[in-house]
């Protein structure tokens, strides 16, 4: 089993689109029900009843067209900025689906989910945009909103980026660390002020409360929601999903219990058969019929597939040089 | 965090009354609700639909009682002999329950498994022998049943050993490998033989039929039945359940479900609730009312506690030496 550390993963990430190519195919295979995932661990730990200092939560997937199945730890424990130590930690393993060995470890920081997410929002971009260059509104401006920055730019033709966060010191910080994609980017002062300029708008958030409005959206937006991964999490106005004309899931029943689209669903904006399927969308030459007149939300919750097509990749491409 | 190979694991383990202890721990922390078991994953491969060559079994784990958590994969590949691969595989990580920062990796080979398994028979033979040296039977040739013997051995007095399985030639071998315990060691040529001389009776088969039946079982008769740990499998004529007087379960529910007690319930012998607690035995100074008048049967299905009691206990061996 080799133990592979970021320092080897950084590298060979680098190479971004054939990492995009790689989770493009993870969300196709994903689509065609290629892709066994058992239902995650979730263990939670605590000194006291009833209190969650930390918890970990384990994913697996495996694929009829890969030589190999993942596991994923992911751990979150609250006090450890008071030790000196991130919240989060974890690893992936890659296992041989046709021997059972152990083929990898990855002590990774959690840097392949990063990736994965990031070349999802890519993807989607990819989908939704036009012919000519339009400004990309990013909303948070965490490791995610940076990474999805420069994913979109090296996959899709941009004319500007446009930053909104809470914090204005770090929607400064990040739009200084971007200066070096050679676009222009701005922050914007509200949300609204970043709709106005901004047709293509990638949420980064763990906001567990609406931070667009459907008064922002008008037609011709077309928004990738990231941000909502469980329960309880909520970016988008349910209304939005009302007003659009296409709505992607990256899973149907993952997006319908804790995506934007369940919260629609459930606030009585939409039906549940109202979404398609990422993957087959991406899996199509048949346009989406997006344009300038119409809206699109993209609701990506994140999958197995994604982690298990980011592991084989970076595995692959060690063993092989 | 620290990858540990077999060669470091086996000097550890040789310290047999500490691991035992350990496990001991384990089960009493099990018994008493300190352990945190989630519903195991269970992940199948195969070419084609309906035919399984390999399957992944995750199993997690962790104690109030300790500082860590520890998650076990464990595979079966049933091509392997053809490539010249053993069929199982598989893994321990060990994990801190106080910052969920992995610890350690075992690369063990399921040898972890093994001994906790042994330790446990250790356990369950010094629970039913009485205060002088008995002969211990073994069914089954193969490397658990080995690994029994020594540990049974090495924990309590015995005045020799009596080997049975379907091979004569194993059980041959094994009488020879088992030569340096300075006790005797012979073969039955039947189980019946051997129960007419053993009192103390390990089975440590795959079996999935009753090889022990009930007219082989007298008063003073006490079975520890390692095998079933898994549906289908069974060694125990259901009615040596019905005969017992003291039925001892490692977990009433996992029993219930594919261990011997299961068996004997579904077969109408006993009654769902004639079982104890093999973890309170352990725990109390009572004694269970064992003699040559009774009949004893321990289940042991195999528990998380025990994975990570002997995982916490190696790695902290190596953490610090």
């Amino acid at each position: 089993m080799r133990l592979i550390q970021l320092d080897e993963i950084v590298p060979v990430l680098e190479k971004k689109p054939k990492v995009i190519e790689a989770v493009k195919q993870g969300f196709i295979s994903h689509a065609k029900g290629e892709i066994e995932n058992p239902e995650p661990v979730q263990m939670l730990f605590g000194a006291e009843e009833n209190t969650i200092e930390g918890d970990c939560h384990i994913k697996t997937a495996s694929s009829k067209s890969l030589p190999y199945f993942c596991v994923k730890l992911a751990t979150g424990f609250y006090n450890n900025p008071a030790k000196g130590l991130p919240v989060n930690n974890g690893l992936v393993l890659l296992m041989s689906s046709q021997t059972g060995a152990p083929l990898a470890l990855f002590q990774d920081d959690g840097y392949l989910t990063s990736v994965r997410t990031a070349a999802a929002g890519a993807l989607a971009a990819s989908l939704v945009l036009s012919d000519k260059p339009i400004t990309l509104g990013i909303i948070g401006t965490g490791h995610q909103a940076e990474l999805q920055a420069r994913w979109i730019a090296s996959y899709c033709d941009l004319a500007g980026i446009l930053i909104w966060g809470r914090s204005v010191d770090k929607a400064n910080t990040l739009k200084i660390r971007l200066a070096d994609l050679g676009l222009e980017v701005k922050t914007a002062t509200s949300v609204g002020e970043l709709c106005q300029s901004a047709k293509l708008i990638v949420t980064t958030t763990p906001s567990t409360s609406p931070l667009i409005i459907a008064s922002d959206i008008r037609p011709g937006h077309h928004i990738i929601a990231m941000g909502s991964d469980s329960p309880g999490k909520v970016e988008l106005d349910p209304a939005i999903l009302g007003q659009a004309d296409v709505i992607l899931t990256d899973e149907h029943f993952q997006c319908l219990h804790h995506g934007e689209f369940g919260h629609a669903v459930r606030a009585g904006r939409i039906s549940e058969t109202k979404d398609q399927s990422f993957g087959l969308a991406l899996n199509t030459a048949e346009p989406l019929g997006l344009s300038d007149e119409t809206i699109s939300v993209v609701d990506l919750t994140g999958l197995g597939a994604q982690d298990l097509a980011i592991a084989s990749f970076v595995y692959q491409a060690l063993i092989n040089t």
